[in-house]
């Protein structure tokens, strides 16, 4: 299949590995664009959280959980903050379910919860709509 | 216990509830920054990722699988964002574990992945240090 994360996944484009398991990927994102941005990728291939079974979902989030404690724990970090786009609407590029871990410390000067425009949302409305 | 989030589960506090289960409750942020931002929590009153057991991790994951299929397949948006900030230092401001769904229509003009800057990151060292 030709996808980049199903390549790095088996080898076939190196990747800096941060963590392997019988069900999950992680490697530094080569943005560049913060100390330690990590891609944890679920090895099946499936295309987003939209399309994601639970097991995969909770496999994945397995991951996570070990990957954070790990960089807070014994790497000198404070937090994570954890990412998912699903869908090209969402900004999604790479079409392979995949979670960003930023680690965060303590006055880092970074942002990277969204700060959106205010949607003058009625709120009852929306509720309507979407309440399950 | 002090926590807003667990007064909201308890309906102590009024919310806008969208989806409930017995290990979740899923209700609108009432930020209004994006038509259908959602806050999922767990019932358990569990800090962050860092500290919340693995199931727990796959209560909260199946609600937001859930929930995103929900948006995107009955109720017209294409694609969702999945947000958690673990720890202060990662933005998180209410210590009860929570991730944002923001729902996403194709051009909505928003931009919720962050643009970070440069960190000038030599990934051979961060590899080194991260590496597990």
């Amino acid at each position: 299949m030709d996808c980049l994360f199903c390549k790095i996944i088996n080898g076939d484009i190196p990747s800096y590995k941060i963590y392997e398991d019988e069900y999950t990927y992680a490697f530094l994102d080569i943005a560049k664009d913060a100390i330690g941005h990590t891609v944890v990728v679920s090895k099946k291939h499936v295309n987003n959280v939209l399309d994601a079974d639970l097991e995969t979902l909770a496999h994945v989030m397995e991951a996570i959980s070990k990957i954070s404690n790990h960089y807070v724990n014994e790497c000198g970090f404070d937090g994570v903050n954890i990412l998912n786009n699903s869908g090209v609407s969402a900004e999604q590029s790479i079409m392979h379910l995949h979670f960003h871990i930023i680690p965060r410390k303590n006055n880092d000067n970074m942002k990277v919860f969204p700060e959106l425009h205010n949607c003058n949302e009625d709120l009852e409305e929306t509720h309507k709509k979407l309440k399950m």
